[in-house]
């Protein structure tokens, strides 16, 4: 008899996984299509037709919120947590209920009408903040970021926190973080990276800036851009670039990963490093495993460790010595009838200058954080109630003035630089910094494990390093939050310091403090 | 009391309408965005995505086909069915509601799991072609052709229909066409065609062929392919231009009608009458109202008549003289290193160059028609159960020989041509000779109401001919069908006898006969 009752219990376990899966399958699709609709708003969609498209998304996208917080995906998840069950269940599937349960106990807090309303408003939004930033307009884009950052407000409210009402919306792109935790981090963050900017300042070697007045053909670069991301491991057969104002990465399925990026003619540094980020983006998406894929742990570990991955490609591969002694005979050759002779030494300070600057995006590494602090602290206080949308412009550019030492002279170059409050996400930008941190901590336990980290990036050998990741990182899905991930890899929680002794080390050598 | 009951059932009217626009609306944001994955996978998705998309496109076409017959929408048109609504209804509701009853009362008897397995099969089998044709290898698309032709089969069974199974195919794609019909329409129209066909053969004039060795640069191609397009009266700001393998349009939404076209630098005819195509279908699409947006009233008549659109722009507009008369210097300026001197009288003999040959999308205006019959004489039998999937490629070869005189050497050049079975549209093809049909009923009476119709051409002011479009079939959206429509702006129903003596006229001027 109990071997029978086993047979009907599995069988049951079953039937329900595989209703499960059927559901969490739909919302992948009509995920899959509004995040195409995203991609194609971004680069190709005609102007006049995208007014119209936000509605299909928002109806998308509020019929995949309604699965995921319906009766009958409650009825599984309460199923599932039966220890009967619970115990019985693969990993990847204890995880991704988790995760479910989770999502449902907050989110079916918000009502669907107001869900639908949200999508569209940040979807017009971007339309908005678009024009608001060629015209130098905040005030049209002002009464969308009002209703963004009261929805925001309401939300945080209804999905429950302690401590500080940010905490609610940090939470949704990094689990579990606070903002008690983050002063504390940027506290240290800031500290370092000010005293590190005081001794270049300091300093009495300044870089070569040569290359500052090089115009490099947009068609050149954008042959670089394949080059490189071919090169690191971006797979072109699961992915594809194109060129977006805000560039991104967009994982529609672990097959189709797609990335963006910008071309200036006269900054190469714009679509290098911002190629070489994406491709980090792209590489974590594109192998995420196909057998987690649909369930809610197949999806990256946090938006930090995300940000870890392009953070390390960027920074830590792409703005090293190593990595231009490998790839400066092909950049010589295809630039030569633009940049004569271009030296090691001329390239790597060049693409190292240290200097405060207006838009976060074609920041140095070092001050980037910086921006990061700085709206960080405003999200903090709009939230919180302490200042309005009204007043920000003006917050925003005596914090600029007060943490970089630089006031911007329109708001263009200050409070409509970046998109990301036109799309709702609020509470996302700490975990640019973040991913500095994790970046770097990866990056001693990775050189612990391929001592010849150095040698295969010169020899453009990037196999083993991606490798590592893959395994370390992306193969984990979002089976682990990104702090257990962390102390999985490299045995210590979330710190500041490889951060600060890398870019101590680095610049100590450039600057020759 | 009676004005009471009066507002009452307004009210309840008013009610109704408001539902019926909501699942209205969710229909056409699936449809649109079903349809933007379509548009993805023949452009720019990336070749490992594709079958993983093929499921997403599934799922969401068949929600939107289980809105489409669901008992909601059941219990809201028998409501609107009732005398006392459907009085009090405006002319776009009647109509919407007319083509929806039809629509649920036919389709109503297909089953969801089948239908949504039609989708993923036919969205593979796209894929598959692409591969066969590359390869020419018939047998790897077989099993999938088996299947849809199987799937079609039992589908006609399904939806019903007198006379022949093949009428209930056709009528999805042109309403109230039938077998019967089409084999007196297509006896005419081949007769007469075969006719002037011997006549250019008998001619003694011989066409200059000097342009047919001339390579023109794809890059140069494309200014010419987007001016054309503007010229026309296509809107940019409302749509785009990509290429793909097979030429298409899909309007999206009225404010985002997107158009393809191929180049072939050894072919130049392909993308330029190719691009005006399809800017004739756009131009359709782009100018249905708004006010019908969402309604089944806010389509195209049928698919024969928005082929009179494309065939209108390409043939009649696109390769008549008094076009090159226009547009000749400038095509003479843009290709002065790759064309030298071209005339006026060179370049009309070339585009009307007629010469029975392989592949109907090359084919020239003359013989295009003869490789429609020969599609549906093939699609009629298979429906009919008169020959199978498996004998297809030899009979195709056979008719080749009967009907144009020639044989393919291969099957890429025969059975594998066209991707329309491998998207599942049999009953599709005919459309397109009626669309030739159509498009010179048309003409005849616009020429009538713009007697500068030539001098118009000539002299590139488009507008005139395109606001008669707009105006006369655009802005009807599907308020008439076909039929009605043609017979309320030609005072005639469908005939053949304008398109051939249209064609006679053209060629025994260039052939000299």
């Amino acid at each position: 008899m109990k071997k029978e009752d086993n047979q009907k219990e599995e069988n049951q376990l079953q039937e329900l996984l595989k209703r499960y899966m059927e559901i969490s399958s739909k919302i992948q699709h009509y995920r899959e299509m509004a995040g195409l609709a995203h991609w194609d708003m971004a680069t190709y969609a005609p102007k006049e037709g995208r007014n119209i498209r936000s509605e299909a998304l928002g109806t998308l996208s509020t019929e995949a919120f309604k699965m995921s917080v319906s009766p009958e995906m409650q009825h599984l998840l309460g199923e599932f947590s039966r220890e009967k069950y619970y115990n019985e269940l693969p990993e990847k599937y204890q995880k991704s209920i988790e995760k479910d349960v989770k999502h449902l106990e907050k989110f079916q807090k918000i009502p669907e009408e107001e869900y639908r309303d949200y999508v569209i408003l940040t979807s017009r939004a971007q339309n908005i903040w678009e024009k608001a930033k060629a015209d130098d307009d905040f005030e049209i884009f002002r009464p969308y970021l009002e209703k963004i950052v009261d929805f925001n407000r309401r939300m945080s409210e209804r999905l429950g926190y302690e401590g500080h009402a940010y905490n609610a919306l940090l939470d949704r792109f990094e689990e579990g973080m606070t903002v008690e935790k983050l002063d504390a981090i940027f506290g240290e963050l800031k500290e370092g990276v000010l005293n590190i900017l005081n001794k270049i300042q300091n300093a009495s070697k300044k870089p070569n800036k040569r290359l500052e007045s090089v115009k490099l053909p947009v068609e050149k670069q954008k042959i670089l851009s394949e080059k490189i991301l071919k090169k690191i491991g971006y797979d072109f057969e699961c992915g594809r670039l194109d060129e977006s104002i805000h560039p991104f990465t967009i994982g529609l399925n672990p097959k189709d990963v797609r990335v963006t990026t910008r071309y200036q003619e006269d900054f190469f540094k714009t679509a290098l490093f911002g190629t070489i980020h994406e491709g980090g983006h792209g590489m974590y998406e594109q192998n995420i495993p196909m057998e987690l894929f649909k369930t809610s742990a197949g999806s990256a570990a946090s938006t930090g460790m995300h940000e870890s991955q392009s953070r390390f490609w960027e920074n830590v591969v792409g703005r090293s010595e190593f990595f231009w002694k490998g790839l400066l005979p092909e950049f010589q050759e295809l630039f030569q009838e633009e940049v004569k002779n271009v030296s090691l030494e001329e390239m790597v300070e060049y693409i190292n200058i240290v200097e405060p600057s207006m838009i976060r995006v074609e920041a140095d590494e070092l001050t980037y954080s910086l921006h990061i602090i700085l709206r960080y602290e405003l999200e903090k206080d709009l939230i919180g109630g302490k200042i309005s949308v009204e007043e920000l412009p003006e917050r925003w550019n005596e914090k600029m003035e007060d943490i970089l030492g630089i006031k911007p002279r329109d708001n263009r170059e200050g409070v409509l630089q970046d998109m990301h409050w036109a799309g709702g996400m609020i509470g996302y930008f700490p975990t640019y910094a973040l991913g500095n941190l994790y970046a770097l901590q990866l990056t001693k336990t990775l050189q612990e494990d391929v001592p010849e980290f150095n040698s295969h990036i010169e020899h453009q050998n990037f196999a083993p390093i991606k490798e590592w990741m893959v395994k370390k990182v992306h193969h984990r899905g979002s089976l682990r939050t990104a702090e257990e991930l962390i102390e999985e890899i490299t045995g210590e929680g979330l710190t500041v310091k490889p951060y600060l002794s890398y870019l101590d080390e680095k610049y100590q050598k450039i600057y020759q403090y």
